[in-house]
């Protein structure tokens, strides 16, 4: 008798196909292994390929076709895949190729692979053996010219909270403003949560970060991201009271001029940080707008019929919401020609582009959903003033509906990495009882620890709804200033392995300033501590706030990531997820990578035709994180072993021909 | 060792959480049971309620907290739940409620739940052990009025194709048009592919329905669907040559006045069948426009810069796609006083809504979207003609995106019931080889069996985009005049237990013509055979197209829908689904309702606390399908048995008191 109170059968194909190893899917990914063309244009027809492992047949029987479905004005279509020939013999693939016409501008697509008498699909979440709907398709859209800069994706970014990094000796010169309460650069501690959390002022300022530029130089860092500068009431500085000059507490327009010059001589970009979700109650277009309703920055904000209301961001007054039905507010953000969006990457400050604050709710209140419609308009003016600027959003929860490639070109965003990495390597549940980092949409409750198999389908939920080009320009942070440090959620070494994910994952590795510490915060105040640059001088023992020295793995990544074709440009293909182990290779015509990372001692084994090679001796070790990994080969199989502890390490492999390529 | 090329382990957390049986699973859905308005306005605070089965503890260690988590303009948000007091001792299940607030049109929502030091999410495709992506969230559409009118998904509808349903005597009087060839109503075969599809000419009509109308009475329909009526050059026409008057060929204006007052006479609604995709190419718009690109009609097409070509649906030139940026097509297609959308439903025609043909391409091309704004408008004019009739749209793939409540109020869509259900009931392998039913939108190969696992979580992923409101009024089509007939696919004796969960599910129970009678058809085409009556005089030895006699299931399961709330106006919870069988239940306060469905004889158990109730007495054994179901009810436990073959059974069950009801 079959009762449904025992758990269902372990074979339930509830998501991604479970009962083919990962190391025997089809792969196909938006790299340029696979997508002929990564910046087409509308109607363009793209070449798209599948590979299926030979070992394939195997678990699901004869190969009888192969057919690309596209979504063409929203209708189903399908093309059947070529086989592409080549030097098949030699390989552990074949290679199927269809072209993929691009009918609408975010054109979506997937596989069906017919096999032993049933359908299956790849979608960017994975292989599924059942009907799936559209949310996982593989996108390609149609840029038409507005291309993400090609530096963007192959960044290392090192974001910097202008209050905490750094003090120059200038910054002695300011008086402590009305609002602020002077704090200890080295004795004060960082309130996480109270009346004066906002207020805390450390004093940081623009030269003091110029100061220390060879800093992110030495971490392998090519941009700085810098919170916000404009003049404000708190710390944090979101709340500006004017768009139209930098906070002369952080020594104002010129030493961001200073900075950015000083930045680029040494090859860093710098871009800043915009909020066009709100402003500050003390800016200058609410102050007027507020006064007088006939104002022209009136209709700036959304005010109550009798004017003496006004909508904020999550209700809090100090943060009026903008109004982009207003012409006049498109007008003086985006459109004049001194309009903040465009002034800041212009001469003589030019920045390299701009982190949106609070992206997700831009535009959208109630009836109102101006989102993309302002994102397509931020886009357009940066990409008319700064060709070569990059445009980032911040969108903390699922965030890819609104990332489609037209818009903004990457996210900050926590869902897909942050948050799936912080689950798998999560301290025990004892360590973290009690402690929920606090962090914006993110649910009631500490950090649960789950494993390998959990950050796997997590991770490709949330990813999947990226195009390629966005993905590759997400920003993968374990931390930042909103969030909890990751060194006081993850296990003792975990930091170490959750930055080998970071530098070597798809997307742009993001570092908190002070990550590289092992800075500790128990919510996203709490860890914005001022830069411990003066215990660097004490001895070991007795540094309190750096808990570990981890510039020389930040910078090992960093050259690693810098030279490696595959980290850089290759696609992902996902070898193992389970329990305390994951697994996945870049590839690329010119190199793989492989990368495993583990939560604790390990030895598993892979066939030695999903790594693509097994010759010996084309194996080169290139870096290993915690007590050390050992890839063990012989004819027949490739075996991966780790000592203990979390580890990891990557090799670098032979890339990947494909049949016909040049 | 645990080497990655065996199978992934058996608690994979891949899909929605397969740890946990159903039956034990949270519940909540968007019926009266646990949504306090279904038809609420922005900004209203509507009560949404969890309910805890007592057994998740068992399962999950001590129930820590719930929350409702909301999207508030994009952002997510999180409310407390309280547990609400009652009768709690007496029941097997713990209430959680919190004030949903309507902040966007569309509102959605889902649950945390935190159990056992860990968190769990419910969403409206299951239950996840893992942070899971928006698309599932359940939805509630600020309605402002535009409500659904309440006999829709009360329905049970007929689809009538008017050349095959019935021939009137004055049918004869018609000579037969010229691009038409002629068949014999009970000789000739239909042919399904090739150029004598379209013009295979039967020559029902209109009289000839009308004459009919009791034998849809006696089926249980409610609402009588006719595929298009216009004048056209096919004999499905959906090429329309004008929407202004009835096709002589089916009696004219003057007939379907006729029918609609006999069917209205009879208690049936009558729908129509638009086309807002395309005209025909002899139509008047587009014979004008053609002619002549200064002509008013010009811009109600997409023609070439030099007027030479034109876009078409699916690039069929007979089909010439409608440009929905032109303000003309809008006036003469819906705003005029007599536009077609307007004119039908008004007397003397008083047609109660329109079924839309390819809502999912209408006002779609390349880089136009504007299908929201189209369908938003269609609504709007249908509600302020007649407010008491129902808009339906075909989007035969994944659809949900199109139907958030707020533009069509049902969709004709096969992912979400059809085809799950094809595949769960097919015939063996052997029986299908080589046969592909045709099916818009439908992948190449034949129809794979697969388990009751398969069926429930693709039904749930394709389902779980909709509102409630929408969900309950999609149209649940065992086949349909684009698809290949369901007696065609399914094991023997398969297409009853099709039926039995066609018409206890949520959704509108659609019959296409004929299914009454176990008719044929390999596809689309072939499956619109002409009716047959005359078989029906016939020893059932002599019967060539009746394959089997289901007028009594259809008429019995009609009865029993109509008068019970369960099956009206319940929820839905899921309690079994493995292999050959599926069980569910509809709650509602009044009366609950058990289905079992299975494709071969099983025995299976289930918890009496999952059922509601395991008194014995209170069980209402209401129908049964093929060979039997046995109910057999102990003290501990509730097992089900089936006899063998397809089978199935609904039972009536007391209804689900919740704590402070009235």
């Amino acid at each position: 008798m079959s009762g449904s109170v025992r758990p269902s059968s372990s074979d339930r194909p509830s998501g991604p196909f479970a009962r083919v190893p990962l190391s025997a899917w089809p792969h196909h990914d938006g790299s340029e292994l696979h997508v002929g063309e990564l910046f087409p244009a509308l109607r363009d027809r793209v070449p798209v390929r599948l590979r299926i492992p030979r070992a394939l047949s195997a678990a699901l029987g004869p190969l009888e076709g192969v057919w690309l479905r596209s979504l063409r004005d929203f209708e189903p279509h399908y093309d059947a895949a070529a086989a592409t020939a080549g030097d098949a013999a030699a390989s552990s693939w074949d290679w199927y190729e269809a072209d993929l016409l691009l009918v609408n501008p975010v054109q979506r697509y997937r596989w069906l692979v017919r096999a032993g008498g049933r359908a299956y699909w790849l979608n960017a979440a994975g292989f599924w053996d059942r009907d799936v709907g559209d949310a996982h398709d593989f996108r390609l859209t149609a840029h038409d010219g507005r291309q993400t800069p090609d530096w963007a994706h192959r960044a290392v970014m090192y974001q910097v909270f202008p209050d905490r990094f750094a003090r120059s000796e200038q910054a002695d010169r300011h008086p402590v403003p009305e609002w602020a309460i002077a704090c200890d650069w080295d004795t004060t501690e960082v309130i996480g949560q109270g009346p004066q959390t906002p207020y805390q002022f450390f004093g940081g300022d623009l030269p003091g970060i110029t100061e220390r530029l060879d800093h992110l130089v030495g971490l392998g860092a090519t941009v700085l991201y810098l919170t916000p500068l404009f003049p404000a009431r708190s710390n944090h500085r979101y709340d500006a009271s004017s768009f139209c000059g930098i906070d002369p507490l952080l020594g104002g327009d010129e030493a961001l001029v200073e900075l950015v010059r000083a930045a680029h001589a040494r090859g860093l970009r710098v871009i800043g940080d915009l909020t066009t979700n709100h402003s500050g109650a003390a800016h200058e277009w609410f102050r007027a707008a507020r006064a007088d309703p006939r104002s022209p920055e009136a209709d700036f904000y959304y005010f109550s019929a009798d004017h003496s209301t006004y909508e904020a961001w999550l209700g809090v007054d100090s943060l009026p919401k903008l109004n982009w039905r207003s012409e006049g507010l498109r007008r003086r953000f985006v459109l004049d020609d001194d309009a903040m969006v465009a002034r800041w990457l212009q001469p003589p400050f030019d920045l390299d582009g701009w982190r949106i604050d609070v992206g997700n709710m831009t535009g959208r209140l109630g009836r109102d959903d101006l989102n993309h419609e302002v994102a397509a308009l931020l886009r357009d003016r940066v990409g008319e003033v700064k060709p070569d600027a990059l445009l980032l959003a911040e969108s903390t929860s699922d965030a890819a509906a609104d990332f489609q490639g037209d818009t903004w070109q990457g996210a900050m965003t926590y869902t897909n990495f942050t948050r799936p990495l912080w689950h798998w390597l999560a301290d025990a549940p004892e360590a973290l009882a009690g402690r929920e980092p606090w962090f914006f949409g993110v649910p009631p409750g500490a950090t649960d620890q789950t494993p390998a198999e959990t950050f796997l389908v997590t991770h490709l939920d949330f990813v999947s709804g990226f195009p390629w080009t966005v993905r590759r320009c997400n920003l993968n942070a374990l931390d930042t200033h909103d969030t909890a440090r990751a060194a006081e959620i993850l296990l003792p070494g975990g930091q170490s392995v959750g930055v080998l994910l970071q530098y070597t994952m798809p997307g742009i590795p993001m570092v908190f300033m002070g990550d590289e510490f092992g800075l500790t915060g128990w919510n996203g105040e709490a860890s914005r501590t001022p830069m411990p640059w003066r215990e660097l001088e004490c001895p070991e023992g007795e540094r309190r706030r750096i808990r570990e020295d981890l510039r020389g793995l930040y910078g090992a990544l960093g050259s690693l990531r810098a030279g490696s074709p595959a980290l850089l440009d290759g696609g992902i293909r996902w070898l193992h997820a389970e329990g305390d182990v994951l697994v996945f290779i870049r590839e690329h015509a010119e190199q793989s990578a492989l990368v495993v990372a583990a939560r604790a001692a390990f030895q598993i084994e892979l066939p030695p035709a999903a790594v693509g090679t097994a010759a010996r001796g084309v194996w080169e070790h290139a870096l290993d994180v915690g007590p050390g990994v050992w890839a063990l080969r012989d004819g027949d199989a490739v075996v991966l072993e780790g000592a203990g502890g979390p580890c990891g390490a990557v090799w670098l492999l032979p890339g990947v021909r494909r049949p016909h390529a040049a």
